[in-house]
């Protein structure tokens, strides 16, 4: 017999019954029903219902274990009594007598009880998270995670990529956030970076012919906490792909995410064809860049509609004529809404700085829609006929308007209507809606230094005919305000997952793209000089993405905080309360490292 | 048609004649034959020969383009002219005449050519290595990586092992090397440190209960460089099993290496079983605690001859009263060697430190085997008769000796038993030999100190009963020396691949095992207090281990140098020379993180 078990405690069956067994695991919960003890013994794969009472031999040796100590048992398998069986259980039909008992692993006092429901603050959670994984939830949320993690890879290989892993001790690189640094004890005075994203490590794979990389990439940024984003490191599902192009992106990703989403989700729907929303159709539509599909309103514009002479609103006048618009939001059904409802959104509305939203319900009166509410009266019939029109609005709606600038309209108007979806119950949260957005702007204007700025990524690839972008000049400015970037963002339930594009590999339009925001070639040899020279030597058009892990585990175990699908993560403050980390170091660790603290004074 | 390809350059072949097509790749070679160009095209995937002449409108564009330009062309597939086709080459039979080409990425002047086997400093390599990847051995070589990670995976999932990811950013670990150390901007004063392994986050997934652990894991040692490590960062197959023996971890781990390398090994014999030899046989038969068992050669002990009466060599008398050892190395067919062998070994052994190695040649003489040779005067023939038997050695062979203390007599028998072996060539290299090292001792006796310290890893688990290891006193420290450990090694060829053992899981044994070594129990707290806490409530018993990834890479691509086997290699002064890193960092970034650099004077 084996030294620990001839099962797990997951595996006993009636078929077992009348065999002799061999259990480990730990007392999950133990019952006295004085003389009759029953252990439910728990591992990894399951629970097994023990019983022990004084004819046992070990009886004496059973009553002194407690609550998650770990123990060997042999016994004998036996149905349960009739009606005493459990059948939400795999082993709920048997039970195990014990005929001997020893303790592997006893244990004191439990700070966090790991049968039951109890909650426990965050900080006993992260310092006993040993104890705080054998409780059930977050024990299928870890197993889930890397259920995931081999089913992103399985899928990835599937796909005609190949794993690499690129170095973790690097050099800084242009990621925008801030670094985490290694000093150098070989060389003083020098520091390693970690890796924000290995972003060029990928391209230079490209450049080294490898075709095809992935890499589920641990990533560092030393940035403060935010519940979606661990401090400190978290994972992405690193890809780039050579001789594409954003199409094929986009065909080599989907199906991956499609199906792990399918895999994992439980029942929930997967969006089947991921639309490709644009940029400017995204900020119009749905007020954001990464819209909440599961939200079926749709913003219009109607800036025309309440420019017209015959509309007398002022408010919105002014605010047009400012150069500014004014966005619909309809509010399916909401007309039977009580005035608490309108008023609620209002107050909301000015707690986000806006001076209010005006509102219109329609009704039906003798078989014409009729605006009612405060600013009806300023608007005739026929122009609110094309409002509700443009807005999608019939009987029975209401549609709300943000004023303003097109930037503060539309983020108004973006938040205004996932308020009202969720407080009318609109959105049908029993799926995983993807989309694409692309056609991001490649430039933007920079009033405040009234000059010509990038937009979001400058190393992507302009969408515009290489002579003809080197060809721009000053004059060009309008011209060059519209181009768009071969730049993507991939979006489930409006979270974004990750951003990706078409690289710039050609080192003139690189250059020329960087004269044109204002910055001068030095500039981008001091920050991009290795990649540039690497580009210099017989670089392929390349591009890629690289869609976050934990925020996939998060939406598919549906946890809002990234640390119930860590293993051992860290608190908000960036503190591994578990293991001490971080921790005070010795000065000979200092000297040898040739640095220095430089601590704040302390204050008598 | 696709923008960039409708096939690889690896995919033509007969049945594509007369069909368009459209490749892109790097220029690996370009012949030009006066009005005709040879471009012999280069992707991941493979070559196509593509050739252009003057009738093509595409002639002028081709004739600029030069080694390693990534281009596109078009053109149509015909089959080589008739004895031209290059078997070699999956696309041999045919080639592309170009109709049209562009330019996707140019090249300029190459630090380092692609085709052709021209070797190059290894600082020219490193600062291009995304060119000297493009190389077929490199580029082969990392392939076969990722393709030895990926089996590695497949098979441990296959073996009911499921991956985690442990932190990178945590607290220093108790496991001897030098830690790199991350500056904490959160905690001024304070630092995380790169894990040198996951070892207390694998112990803990345990006591976590997940039964099975392993991982593809990250280690990072500030150590100098050596061949085969890189300086920084490397990877092992991190392995952990809850409710195992010795005995578990063998049958879990041999079949998944025995597999990786029978996938790999192209064509070499692999060990079908993996002999188990203890620690105490391997020091004696081998002279070391990693033997490579593709040498046949077999120590013996032959001290007992020595110290009779009736052998009169004195200089191993003397080392034997002293408590030394004599042992015979046996070297197969050596009798046929020329003095200089027995020279040259001599020498050897002299530049090792030792006085040298004594040797008898045996040959036959009448029937009976007779020892010729400087030492051999000295020892009666039924003597020699008994030493030739012990070391295996026949009419035709040599034995050589090697005398000391044990360890110093172990140590250069186990030098000279390789060098013989090697000289000889009796090693069979066409194999993978594996073997298991058992029965490491749990303590030894520290001479200059006169004390009993920890032999090997102190948190191994004594092989000793429980109550019998708890009771042992100052009295008993025959019976601790004897002591084995649950602790075990991996070798293949002469290498060690990873050491394991069953985890000491019970605080009081190891309170126990510490204080036997002369440490009290607030060292143990201090160095092992957060592991000892999780060791308090609830800990099943757990074993593993963690065979080095580069090492198994290393040995199936035979390549001695760790930088033929990883993506982007730091150099051995721990410098990525391509990126430039480590680097100075700004005046902010120290600030921000509370630390001065503290630098040696410059000597003016």
């Amino acid at each position: 017999m084996h030294r620990y078990r001839t099962h797990t405690c997951g595996a006993l069956r009636p078929s077992d019954v009348g065999g002799s067994v061999r259990l480990s695991g730990w007392c999950h919960r133990i019952r006295d029903h004085g003389g009759v003890l029953f252990i439910d013994l728990r591992d990894h794969y399951g629970l097994t219902q023990c019983v022990i009472d004084t004819d046992s031999k070990a009886f004496k040796a059973a009553e002194i274990v407690r609550s998650e100590w770990v123990i060997r048992i042999d016994g004998r398998v036996r149905t349960r009594p009739a009606g005493t069986e459990n059948p939400d259980l795999p082993t709920g039909a048997v039970e195990v007598y014990i005929d001997d008992l020893e303790v592997l692993g006893p244990a004191g006092e439990l700070p966090l009880q790991v049968f039951g429901d109890q909650e426990y603050p965050e900080e006993t959670r992260l310092k006993y998270r040993f104890l705080d994984l054998r409780r059930e939830k977050l024990h299928a949320n870890i197993m889930k995670r890397g259920a995931i993690v081999d089913s992103l890879r399985r899928r990835m290989r599937e796909g005609g990529f190949f794993e690499f892993q690129t170095p973790i001790l690097t050099a800084s690189s242009p990621e925008g956030a801030r670094d985490y640094l290694v000093p150098s004890r070989v060389h003083p005075g020098k520091f390693y970076a970690l890796p924000q994203a290995p972003q060029q490590f990928k391209q230079l794979t490209m450049i080294a012919g490898f075709d095809r990389y992935f890499q589920i990439a641990p990533c560092f940024r030393d940035e403060d906490a935010r519940a979606d984003r661990s401090p400190g490191e978290f994972y992405q599902l690193d890809i780039e792909m050579s001789f594409v192009t954003q199409e094929d992106v986009f065909q080599a990703v989907e199906p991956v995410l499609r199906g792990v989403f399918e895999e994992f989700a439980n029942g929930k729907r997967v969006t089947k064809e991921f639309p490709r929303i644009t940029y400017a159709d995204a900020m119009l539509k749905y007020g954001v860049d990464k819209p909440d599909l599961r939200n079926p309103l749709i913003i219009a514009d109607v800036t025309d509609e309440f420019a017209e002479d015959a509309v007398e609103f002022k408010a919105f006048k002014g605010v047009i004529k400012a150069g500014g618009v004014v966005r619909a939001i309809p509010a399916t059904g909401a007309a039977g809404q009580p005035r608490s409802f309108f008023d609620k959104l209002n107050d909301w509305a000015r707690s986000e700085g806006a001076p209010g939203l005006g509102y219109i319900v329609f009704e039906e009166e003798g078989g014409a829609l009729t605006g009612k509410g405060p600013i009806a009266k300023f608007i005739p019939a026929d122009i609110q006929a094309r409002i509700a029109a443009k807005a999608g609005a019939k009987a029975g709606d209401a549609v709300f308007f943000a004023a303003g600038t097109e930037a503060k309209a539309a983020g108004l108007a973006g938040k205004a209507r996932i308020r009202i979806g969720d407080e009318l119950n609109l959105s049908d949260k029993d799926q995983f809606a993807f989309c694409w957005v692309v056609d991001f702007p490649m430039y933007e204007w920079n009033e405040e230094e009234k000059r010509i700025d990038f937009s979001h990524n400058p190393f992507s690839m302009p969408n515009f005919e290489r002579e003809d972008f080197l060809a721009l000049g000053e004059a060009d400015s309008e011209k060059i305000l519209g181009i768009k970037a071969f730049q993507y963002d991939i979006v489930c339930n409006g979270i974004e997952l990750s951003s990706g594009a078409i690289r710039n590999h050609r080192p003139d339009v690189m250059e020329k793209a960087f004269a044109i925001a204002g910055y001068g070639r030095d500039v981008l040899e001091e920050k991009f000089g290795g990649m540039l020279n690497a580009l210099r030597l017989g670089a392929p058009p390349h591009g890629g993405i690289a869609p976050g892990v934990d925020r996939i585990v998060m939406l598919l175990c549906e946890e809002p905080n990234i640390r119930e699908v860590v293993l051992f993560p860290m608190n908000q403050r960036a503190e591994d309360l578990m293991m001490g980390a971080p921790a005070e170091v010795t000065p000979k660790q200092l000297r040898e490292l040739r640095i220095r603290l430089n601590l704040p004074e302390k204050k008598g």
